[in-house]
């Protein structure tokens, strides 16, 4: 146990930090999973959850990580040897490739920079050249936790539709839900992976999809093996509020505490924030004289920022000096940006003075590191927050 | 929420009572999953864990139902098309029965009675009739759950090895992990699979595979799909403290929490505390007139008792009564025992006046439906638990 | 840290068991003292207060254990040689004699034989004596915890007012405000001292002062000196959710959900139930052979039974061994009953079964101490809890 | 309960943000007070309580706000009509005057501007020219919590020394202990006063008085009347870890892990941490063009400081703009500071990062008030913090 005072600033793009009403909701004693008051517990964060994902439609929350929740969408939906068009927007889409192919599906994985979301462009022009509509889905990762970078899924929805092609649309909202605005019924997505700690606020531990009619109706007729990513039974215990099997009933407290908390700011007034907060940020990161990884002003993404080092300096360094002099971990570079990049998660529970403490010190670790910054750059983020 | 004063009596066969002081530890702040004080939280507990199921070998912990270590077990370890050797003991084997089954395993299940725990002659007849060598494996519920029996691990080892039989042995320890004698190692288990809602005393939401030499050897041959729950990734991780995905970070805080109370109080006595518990609760019974469903001295379970009701009453009415009138929620019967009985759960984190409250609790509640017993019954239990 | 598993049972008649929703409650952080949301909290426990003592008029809630309440009580109203009119009803009552002899009033101290509460009688004949009303004030305990007697408060304003005499009514309801019936403003009482621990379910560390409008005037002439303990700045500064220092605002969360329970349980029904707990304990009191010290048929309490043991017994033995092998703890024999009776505290936050729990240790404990008891005596209680 | 998102900055003076290890210390069941159980938790907290103090002497915890630690210090030693010597350093000075001349003590109090501490040469001179030594006792507030003013102990000290006169002396360390060097045993203070929500990291509720061994001596003679604040049963009972009344069990359990927490850091680190930060909140002051209300360079608080405005502009409001926009809590002017300066607690539970946060609300808060600052004044603190 650290001697350190004072609170722990966890600033990496997920886990965030958890309410503390939503911790002390966790430790409610665990009840009968197959008691009334465990099925008034499931129907209520069942029904709730729902706007969340902008849907009317049936959300599944397994007890698992998002991983789980990838490998669900998948399962749920396709057959061995289906082939997939998926996109190298970062690290998690480039996983998320490699578990489609581990589950034996074909994926048409279109490269890219890192720096750049889905392309629409490419997406219809991949579909249009399927004429024989062999793709059964897209996957798209809406905010690449590992970039910052996030992909304008309605106009991805527009490149699939002006095809004409019939592709499942699978999208990942693990950095985004909650926290940047998303519309499942109305983008046309067919399923929405999420999980619980990034923008729910709640510690790891649930993983989610919404489904919708199309991708139910292809579930019919998937054919990959699948035992506890089953929809199925879900769907039909959940009726009741049950489920097939131990629900994790204590992360099911804190859900229904976060939805409280989501539904009492107002889901508009969350995004709005998150805006704010990622500007500011942004508006440090340039006032440092740093760079911003995500390379298109439209894919800025609001809940985390990935801050480009020059090449002579390790960005793991910085994230150490900030670690063990001001008690602040933020997230490191992945997968081929490992060293290049350190991420500012700015999502879930926050609010400007943390944000301005995150971003103060930023600014010293990244003096400490002997980056060169101009420290008017957390001047330029005050100048937003105050607005 | 409900008006009543009082604690909830959850005697249920797990979820069990979770302690004050692992209810608290849940509630710690989320941290960072890549940072070292999660590190030095997973070290910790992934060693600490190992007494528990009598191994010094590696254990996997999901986050996941038991359900989900149940899959993690036949994956990791068959391919399809394997054969597996199985026995109908009741629900829960009949459910992983299943779950092998639609995985497109091929599985001779031994037909049983509901009262019987695995037959260790069928054990060594079957195995011997298998002289190819085509049982992949064989598939045992150490306490089943939905009847309060117990096989005999240590026989149906020397069951397999007298028939000289390679087959790999996979025990379920769901409901007997941390509350009755069990010896991974020693007993010659290749995967032990249990979760954390029971003897562990923690919220569901964490699966554990623990893993022999063998099973390792045998997970390099196995094709059976699998990302989620493989074993490969987490060992890999494991080693310095990390994890493939996103762990669940606030439950492993719950079960360092679990883990010092089981270490506090010594598995010995907890084991001998389950014993007694066990021998109070049949005392009671026994002493009402009623049957206990278990139909084998050497096989009665010590984390709970199914009570058979004469035919002409339904257990189901029972319950209801009981926690309507005294706030206490029992197990149903499942399955085909369904209304015929029902389940004391008496493991965990329990003591004598707990569950002296408890059986007044059953007394009471059989009275007023109407059910005939001997109300010496509450008395010959605490005859027991006086000593 | 004790190694016993299981949760405690805490017999004792206060500190009470503090339910789970409490006891996280008192977990939220602290807030401004002087800013809109402790105003918030303030005046709305002091309102929701209110109703459990039966008063429309002011309570003032103090950060100290009931003995500052009772100082309270006493400094506000009286002057230096006051005369006031005690009971020895047993050992609370004795130390309250003690306070008002150490604070400079003249105490007719009435002898009693802690097997009764006030005699009516005797309060109408003192008073009837005193013609020239040299008596400022009579002193009541409602409830003896020490000896399980209460005392009949209506009949005591009766005979007060009979008698015609202006002396002011002070009555402590430490052991039954929120557990037994008590109407501060129906009965007439100037000022009911009280603290938190007991039928309120929280930790010790609040004391109440409901003070009526003739307590308000006579305020305005007492002399004994007097700060902390002042109601005057309470008052004024109540008026706006103040408090004229620091306040107890973790405990105040704390009230604030446990008038939550006690509401939504109702008062009345609170009664019952405490009501219906004590009947069952004096029926197994009575089928164990034992006798219950109170003697009036009138005055048991329904908070708590102090059990007579016979004479070559020892109570603190009974009650050493029922912690040592049961984990429970039961109220010691206080001044002059000790050693000659335990205290089985059944108020507060309790169920049917746990009170089944507790008549079993205490049964159990009984037979291992070696006294002679029959054991029909918990089967006696039961009758009483099945209805 | 509001909407807005994120941690409540609680920067008051205290009380101050409570750890969350302390918060869940305090929902730990209540136990019996008189069981062993108890007995380890005080003697435990009264022996690691006295480092704190710098004493090796008794130290009494009451359950009481902080006030009601100040009437022990005056009743346990003082008789009525004693003289007593006490200094206007600022609002709380003034508060304990008026409590002892309520008590009926004769208050020599020496006239102040709120901008110094005590002058020790006043001391000498007063005290020599009591040359019958009628004054009975000095009465030091160490660090006034409405001025940020720390007057020093030890030159006060010597100047009684040096008169050769044998007053008490009297130190009210209620926003200073555990956060500035302090010392009971080492400068000779006779009763140090101090509570529970500043330095002690914990929520309102406790008071404490440590005592020398003059000041047991003076309670011998003392004749200011006293109950519930009286030394003498505390004394007694406390040997053996016992309470005269009910003791304040849960925020006992918060103390012990306070004291673990300040233990852990270590006592010198906890001063250097709290000088430092002091230091960059002056640094920001003065860098925003600002006057820091101390005006002695020797008696900068290191927890709090007082920041003078303009005359034309109001601190109040100022504060409620921070309070709306920013939720931070910020302490008022009081008395006749009111709307001239707002006070910015640095004390207890804090680090850099949230320190940072806290002046950059102000920063922001000053500019939206259009208070005219030079917003270098962050950059400043941060040179300090940065180091």
């Amino acid at each position: 146990m650290s001697a350190s005072s004072g609170r722990h600033f966890l600033q990496i793009p997920g886990p965030t930090n958890v309410p503390d009403r939503v911790l002390r909701a966790l430790a409610q004693p665990t009840i009968d999973h197959r008691g009334p008051d465990f099925a008034e517990l499931a129907l209520d964060v069942l029904r709730r959850v729902e706007p969340v994902f902008g849907t009317s439609g049936p959300v599944v929350i397994y007890p698992s990580s998002g991983t789980g929740a990838w490998e669900a969408a998948l399962v749920n939906t396709l057959s061995p040897g289906d082939r997939v068009l998926a996109f190298e927007t970062g690290h998690f889409a480039t996983l998320w490739r490699d578990m489609a192919e581990g589950l034996g599906l074909v994926v048409d994985f279109v490269p890219g920079d890192w720096r750049h979301g889905v392309d629409p462009a490419v997406v219809a022009e991949r579909l249009a050249a399927d004429e024989q509509h062999r793709i059964a889905a897209v996957m798209v990762v809406h905010n690449e936790t590992s970039t910052g970078v996030t992909s304008r899924v309605p106009e991805i929805r527009a490149a699939i539709d002006e095809a004409g092609h019939p592709a499942l649309l699978l999208v990942d909202t693990i950095s985004s839900l909650g926290s940047i605005d998303y519309r499942h019924d109305e983008w046309g997505v067919d399923v929405t992976v999420s999980c619980s700690q990034k923008g729910l606020m709640l510690p790891p531990g649930l993983g989610f999809n919404a489904i919708s009619a199309k991708a139910l109706a292809a579930a019919e007729r998937a054919r990959l093996p699948k035992s506890y990513w089953n929809w199925a039974p879900f769907l039909e215990a959940n009726e009741r509020g049950f489920y097939p099997y131990t629900p994790p009933t204590n992360l099911l407290y804190g859900l229904r505490e976060a939805l409280s908390l989501l539904e009492s700011e107002g889901l508009p007034a969350v995004f709005a924030r998150h805006d704010r907060h990622a500007a500011a940020t942004r508006a440090a990161v340039r006032g440092w004289g740093l760079e911003v990884l995500c390379a298109d002003e439209r894919e800025h993404s609001s809940s985390l920022t990935a801050v480009l080092l020059p090449e002579e300096h390790d960005a793991n360094k910085v994230r150490q000096i900030i670690l063990d002099r001001f008690d602040m971990s933020l997230g490191a570079g992945l997968g081929k940006l490992t060293g290049r990049v350190f991420r500012i998660g700015h999502l879930g529970d926050l609010n400007d003075l943390t944000l301005a403490g995150t971003l103060a010190g930023v600014q010293m670790g990244l003096e400490l590191a002997g980056v060169p910054v101009d420290p008017s750059g957390l001047r330029a983020a005050l100048d937003v927050l105050r607005g």
